[in-house]
């Protein structure tokens, strides 16, 4: 799993986190990084992969992941696969070993052209402390039980520290997984996944083994905290020439997201608040015209927040609105073009997107003085407006998206085609601080690093 | 039913005429019409309206309507309801009362928080000759039949004249029956809707009773020669809040389109041929961002055209691109920033929309060169580019919409606040005449008319 990690030159690399870490929100000037990543076919892990071996016993739980399970962070979605029939429940408690407590869920299957999917059990334990450590078992003893832990986040407010990391377009290849194991050095509390997680659908009848070793592989970080999901286009498995018509249909049996705590009524879109931040959900491939069930959403859910108990507020979703790649260039303008207006009067924080497989910081820009007459279309400084942020450079099978739009345009602030994962780190209510993490450098280098100020409370 | 028509000064009329329909395509200046209509309040059409009568007998036959039922014409849907159960069946031949031959159906209902509809009978007849007379009878003679009958159309061909009637946001007030009324005096031979049906979603809990009253309205037209239905905003009836959470639930069992015949998989979203015309029906209400259902069916669709056999090619849509009035301005820039550029690839020749509650004409205009960074994003006159049509104004109880941008933006031709209904009148493969007429005027006048030619024939 070392073949993804390529060598580098010491000099290049802290040449670059001076040139690149020196970029600011405050820059009139975007750049490009020099940084050259050498281009190398991205490759699926094999199938007997360390990364995703089934774990021991008669019929052990497997593919165990966390999601948050209600509006504020007290509850908890854990999901896990059995091969045979099990019930769905889980044991837990506060010390190692320990585990009073017990919570029961229900279980799904799906079928997939000539698929059928291992038994899904979701959980939700609910009325968990705020601030304060789990220990979970999942699975009876005589089947294989097997103990995890979670953190749960400090209640909603302004003065939490809280740290997210920011994955996207992750895959199962060679750098997917040099991208999972800078991320687990990190100290990331909850994962922000902006959608394209498996890449089953690259496959030949979208071959949802793949998404069974896939949820192997991201255990070792989504048992332990929980992944805010965003579906990307690589979940929507729509596939009508094998019968398969119904958008989403693995993803949803898979991982659930709590879209019923905040009033939506679609797992592809909802909104939380975890500690200082209510982070937004949107759907990229769903209906968004005026009307829609995903536009009334988001105008409610806007309204909603109450800056003054969570200042951060963050949008994830899948396919960017400002990107300067050649790759999926001016996909995401059609979203942009309805919702972007409503996102600058809420004076939203950051906006992350994945689908670009590459990184690229906007500066605070809009888009929005367009009224068909006026002529007035191009993207503005804008204090008001969000930073945003593509990073679908997780490192799936599809490879980076190397090519650049030149001159680089005005909204661009930093831009570079290598793989890797962010963090956003929330210091207090006023300020944040960005950094992007390459493959190739050490968990504690940063290629991209900028304080985002917030844009209420500062 | 009278009470919709205003009075009017021939002199004016007569005027308007001239002025309106001296507009052509060669044109470079727009006109907004000085014709100024009454602005009364639209009030619906009272539940004891003969409009709504139900027909005679013990389990008679009501709401009686017809589709295209395949991709070519030589098949019709039949739908109709019963109070009580009934077998879904249709008794057709050449000959009046005379009906030798049988199809049979499927019966569908469904609730809506607190109603029940009737029984919704959908019956598919099939293998029809082209451009031949059929009558049908629905009903038994026991529980009360009926008798109908349509016309096929001619085979796809680039030489077969045909007149569709276009009518959009009808509702059934008083200016929605003299709509409808002046509609059956022309000469349309398949009516194009472009959506927002019966306005049941403007009465508390979206009283489905108004669907019911609707549907026996339209009758007079529906059951006589298919409709085309595009689904509108009206049609979603999403109401969360009473539990009602599934998009155009109401429609869809009500209403069935053939939308298996084009390889869409949803109901929303189609094509088909009708004598010398391919009509492609999109939603502004489902997902058009790339990757999702409608987009690829888009893209096939228009793949699947061949202008040698249908030379003219046009597009339903509820929500207008092109729209210079302040109601609903720029809704529709969502699905014109992702379509445009393949629409006007494809040189399509009319898009109809509605939506607005007015009438407006543009000139043939695109606007696909912007590039974010470019400044170019005025609609520019393109030879290449359909004629927009908004005709919204059927005659809803929302009432209509009188204020226009101003001044007239460039890329519109001709508009006015007054309700009506549109001919679209094929010629031949080269030309097709657009007339619309104002309810106010006779039905052989026309308020605006124009001559279209065809965009690859001429």
């Amino acid at each position: 799993m070392m073949r993804g990690l390529s060598w580098v030159w010491p000099a290049v690399l802290l040449m670059l986190v001076l040139v690149g870490g020196a970029a600011s929100e405050g820059s009139i000037a975007g750049s490009t990084s020099r940084y050259v990543r050498r281009l190398a076919e991205s490759v699926d892990l094999p199938y007997d992969s360390p990364y995703f071996a089934v774990p021991n016993g008669i019929n052990p739980p497997q593919q165990v992941h966390l999601t948050q399970g209600d509006y504020d962070g007290r509850a908890v979605i854990v999901s896990y696969v059995t091969v045979k029939l099990s019930k769905p429940k889980v044991r837990y408690g506060k010390t190692e070993g320990d585990h009073p407590w017990q919570a029961k869920g229900y279980t799904t299957q799906y079928k997939f052209y000539n698929y059928t999917s291992g038994y899904i059990h979701h959980v939700i334990i609910s009325n968990l402390e705020y601030d304060t450590k789990y220990f979970y078992k999942v699975g009876t003893e005589e089947e294989g039980a097997r103990e995890f832990f979670f953190t749960t986040p400090p209640a909603p407010g302004p003065d939490a520290p809280y740290t997210f990391g920011v994955i996207g377009d992750l895959g199962q290849t060679f750098d997917s997984a040099d991208t999972l194991e800078h991320y687990l050095q990190s100290y990331g509390q909850t994962m922000l996944f902006l959608g394209d997680l498996a890449y089953q659908d690259n496959y030949p009848l979208h071959y949802q083994v793949r998404f069974d070793t896939w949820s192997r592989f991201v255990e070792r970080s989504a048992a332990y905290q929980p992944f805010i999901w965003t579906t990307g286009n690589h979940e929507l498995d729509y596939v009508p020439e094998i019968g398969e018509t119904v958008p989403f249909k693995p993803f949803n049996h898979r991982f659930p997201t709590p879209y019923w705590a905040s009033n939506s009524t679609s797992p592809q879109w909802y909104s939380i608040r975890r500690g200082p931040a209510t982070i937004i959900v949107l759907s990229s491939y769903s209906a968004y015209g005026k009307y829609t069930p995903q536009y009334v959403f988001l105008l409610a859910a806007l309204k909603a927040v109450d800056r003054k108990v969570t200042p951060w507020l963050i949008i994830l979703v899948h396919s960017p609105w400002y990107n300067s790649y050649n790759y999926h260039y001016m996909e995401g303008e059609t979203m942009r073009v309805i919702f972007e207006p409503f996102i600058v009067a809420a004076k939203v924080d950051v906006v992350f997107a994945g689908h670009v497989h590459a990184y690229e910081r906007s500066f605070p820009v809009s888009n929005i003085k367009y009224n068909i007459t006026n002529g007035i279309c191009t993207p503005q400084i804008d204090p008001s407006a969000p930073t945003y942020i593509t990073i679908g450079d997780g490192g799936n099978i599809e490879g980076l998206a190397a090519n650049y739009t030149e001159p680089q345009p005005s909204y661009s602030a930093f831009r570079e085609a290598s793989f890797g994962h962010g963090l956003f780190d929330i210091k207090n209510k006023t300020t944040a601080v960005w950094t992007w993490h390459r493959n190739q450098d050490g968990e504690a280098v940063s290629a991209d690093s900028v304080v985002i100020l917030n844009k209420v409370h500062s």
